[in-house]
């Protein structure tokens, strides 16, 4: 086999976004239509004077991504969806149209596909997609789901992950951890039932962090909000794997560093509450749980008023620069490099990245 | 599990356009933007005024549509890439842009997924095709290659499957069956390997057929020599899974039959060979063997001077009414419904098929 080369590289040892940046450090774009390739939420590409189109694509893997021992098909299908979406929300865009690929095994029966099918059909009605191609194809061991989506975004607002300007004000929406705290009860009900399966599971008062983690939505009324606003963001990435790393991106691409606010991440009383029944810091489950689907983003100073009182939004820091890092400042007012907040340690349970 | 419903029908029972047109058929597109949805080798998309924009993918699967055993790395990115491009020449469109969707298992290096994208960015260069973006992800067990590829194609150049005409001619670019004979030397050599190994592969005089298979070209020069003629079929389509099934989906799409003459049909003399040496119908090779990537269409039989002495291509036939079915005159002059000449039986490798 070809992979038994003389020199071998293990992929562990480079990492996930080690892996990436060797694969993309030698490519170069020349089509003319081609504005931005790798390195953002989705591609940009020329489609006409008014209009970018955005185009992004979302692997999913069973085993790695989603188990179906507790992840329902129907609500897998419209999760499926609901990524490739996000990342073109993350570009201020709207998504448009989507292709499905998937590798089937055949303990898989017609009826499970079908209901696979049918949230990813009601994501699409959701969102206002359609789902125009795709491939099916076997596949000898588990599922495997890749969608692309296009979408489109009015020239004048795309926005990218490298263009925040220092003391820009660092917004995010929603709340944060409530989907990574959902994985824990589904995981915990898990052990519960393969330990004994006679024991109902104990789903109860769970409801908000369970909806997180199994039907998230991807955030396109916030597009529409920001643009009600007449706001642009001068940066804005969605929250996949977790606020720490999608300010890592945010702050290296940008080459600048930042202040975070422990007291000001958006934190769910659920959340709050499911994470300390766990021992863990609920902080930490923000910073580093991943999977909300949350917008991060960057504003000027001066468009602060159009954020302030907004219940879709809030204020959680500021952009400083490069030599500043990326810090936190604690509740009790210590400041921390925020990787020494243990973020790399608690890595998220998601195990894939756009490039 | 979820897929343990009541009603289980199995997904071998359907056949794969059995399960793809039971997705498909609840699905319909409401997006302005959207031209043309599932049915045809890409998706169309309104652009701007003078072009469409063409969206397809394709997955490939190790073990299913990829044995590592005799496939380089380097060979398996170049035709992974192809096999996209084709979907868009088979739209009379030009590729510009894709994103490569990995799951990788840590048996792989990081040179080994090196020499995969060596061999994609080879085929981006020679295509002049953007890697723009993608995701990369692990997986438990073998190789899935994701691949969705952006076009354009001009308004009025724009060729559907659905749109060839009683009467019209049927043409064939370069040559059929090559591809397949090349799988089965490579498969032949395989065999022999595991059960000598230090006997060398015999794979002489087999280059044309070899690299038939190994490393395809998608007839993204036929694209241009179609427009430099001034010549726009009626329908085309790419030959992926064989003549005979390519002409399957010409037909019924367009509400038609044909008439194929077998004498007519292109086939190297390597390929020719090959399939005596294997007891296999060289002709059988060609209508189901598929992995050609050579285009079919049809023109107006008034255009026919445009193709009638160019070495790019054949004519093998005409469209016929409905009623006629799908025919092949034999050598001998027999005619026979081309079901009947077992291409329902000798099914191509490839286990795969655009929606």
């Amino acid at each position: 086999m070809s992979e038994m080369g003389i020199k071998r590289t293990e992929l562990a040892d480079l990492g996930e976004f080690g892996v990436i940046k060797r694969l993309t450090s030698n490519i170069t774009i020349s089509n003319m239509t081609s504005i931005k390739g790798v390195g953002d939420d989705a591609a940009v590409i020329e489609r006409n004077k008014t209009e970018h189109t955005l185009l992004s694509t979302d692997m999913l893997v069973e085993g790695v991504h989603f188990d179906l021992g507790y992840v329902p098909l129907k609500h897998l299908g419209y999760k499926a969806v609901v990524v490739n979406v996000s990342d073109i929300c993350a570009m201020n865009g709207q998504a448009e149209q989507i292709t499905v690929s998937l590798a089937l095994s055949n303990r898989f029966s017609m009826e499970a596909i079908e209901e696979l099918y049918e949230g990813m059909i009601m994501a699409c009605d959701h969102y206002n997609v359609d789902l125009v191609g795709g491939d099916t194809t076997s596949s000898s061991s588990g599922l495997v789901i890749s969608i692309s989506v296009l979408g489109s975004v009015p020239v004048d607002r795309v926005t990218y992950r490298n263009t925040a300007k220092e003391k820009d004000l660092l917004v995010v929406t929603g709340d944060l951890g409530a989907a990574y705290m959902g994985l824990q009860i589904l995981e915990r009900e898990k052990s519960v039932f393969e330990e004994a399966p006679t024991v109902q599971p104990d789903l109860a008062g769970h409801d908000y962090i369970l909806a997180r983690q199994l039907r998230p939505e991807a955030r396109q009324d916030v597009v529409q909000a920001l643009t009600d606003l007449d706001l642009i963001p001068t940066s804005m990435i969605d929250i996949s794997d977790g606020l720490a790393s999608e300010l890592f991106h945010l702050t290296t691409q940008s080459n600048l560093g930042c202040m975070l606010y422990e007291a000001k991440i958006p934190i769910d009383e659920s959340t709050y509450n499911a994470a300390r029944d766990f021992d863990l810091d609920p902080t930490l489950c923000a910073l580093s749980g991943g999977e909300d689907y949350e917008l991060l983003f960057t504003i000027s100073a001066e468009e602060y008023s159009k954020v302030e009182n907004n219940p879709l939004f809030t204020t959680i820091g500021y952009m400083t620069d490069k030599e500043h890092g990326q810090q936190m400042t604690t509740k009790d007012g210590q400041v921390f490099p925020l990787e020494a907040q243990g973020w790399q340690h608690l890595k998220s349970s998601a195990a894939s990245s756009d490039e």
